[in-house]
């Protein structure tokens, strides 16, 4: 139904939804313009993002807040809980499982997994270290829906293919290393260094163009 | 002199230069099908993406793996270093201090700072936190270039027009929050929620459309 839905339209969705649980009075109305102003984008941008999922809103009257954020959030799948795997019990893997933001979206990571016997058997929260060597038996027992990926480049792929035929098909990917999934697989990048190399190419070029 | 060359071109830069940093012979040639295959693109985008920037390889023999990648890193501004400034010295800002790939890459963080009385005065590795307070002085002191900030959505506009007011013109953004600057500033936004909300929409609208 949504299939044609661009990544930046659902990126734009996620930062209306962040706008709308910020305005002062969270029971009444906001208009295309403020959510356009506090997004960065245009009214028409908004009005035409969000009539992707229906109609909304009544003219010269704005959108009621409540039923815009429920509906975004609905539109998001932010209406229930996901359960996620984490692989990689390291530095990236540790900040990621204490962050706070995860839970209260309906992110729970139900199971962390790496390969260092030191780590295995270590309890974080409410939930073991895991053996990756039995990442199946993990995600199949914690019924995971979407992976996340904290481990050295060179390991990612081999423990994704694994995951997939295990029946995962949503992978958040931290390694920097570019992964393949299948086209049925939703696979999302987050390169820390690439961003920063992004800078410096604009930083640079700044340098070679003036 | 690159004004026009699009994010997804710049990412495809850092990309290919990754996969030649792997070759197995770091002495050799690559072909611009073996770089669109590793990087999920098409060899025609490849040779597009390079042809913005010269003329590299010679038909029928690909690209000589040192020259491009010298080339890619000199494109990229990665052929010096840049100096990194640290705001917010929470988990995720602790998380990415002791990331390897920064320095490997040319990215120093040389300040890290905190509004933390309790952590103000503590040593990072080379690196002695510092009260955001002096901001403007830390950032003149270190010749801070790139700013990374790691602080609550609630702080971070603020913190970035201080820093772009004290003349610093890249940011990176960890922050849940859509920050404003102006077009001589260049911004990027890492954030893992909203990531995992893209994921969130696919799985769902799986459910929904099929």
């Amino acid at each position: 139904m949504y299939r044609k839905v661009s990544d930046s339209t659902v990126r734009r969705l996620s930062l209306y939804l962040r706008i709308l649980e910020d305005v002062e009075d969270p029971r009444g109305t906001v208009s295309s313009e403020d959510l356009a102003d506090q997004a960065g984008t245009t009214a028409a941008q908004v009005r035409k993002d969000l009539s992707l999922f229906g109609s909304f809103g009544k003219r010269g009257l704005g959108y009621l807040v409540p039923e815009l954020s429920g509906r975004l959030r609905q539109i998001l799948g932010l209406d229930r809980e996901w359960r996620v795997a984490l692989v990689g019990a390291g530095r990236i893997g540790a900040a990621l499982f204490e962050y706070p933001g995860f839970r209260s979206r309906g992110f729970e990571i139900v199971a962390v997994l790496d390969h260092d016997p030191a780590k295995i058997g270590e309890r974080w929260g409410n939930v073991t270290i895991e053996d990756v060597a039995h990442m199946e038996e993990v995600f199949a027992e914690t019924a995971t829906q979407i992976l996340i990926m904290a481990v050295p480049a060179r390991a990612v792929q081999e423990l994704v293919d694994r995951a997939v035929a295990a029946g995962v098909r949503a992978v958040l990917n931290f390694a920097p290393a570019q992964v393949k999934v299948s086209q049925d697989v939703a696979l999302k990048d987050v390169n820390v260094v690439m961003e920063l190399e992004a800078l410096s190419f604009t930083l640079s070029q700044g340098r070679e163009g003036r």
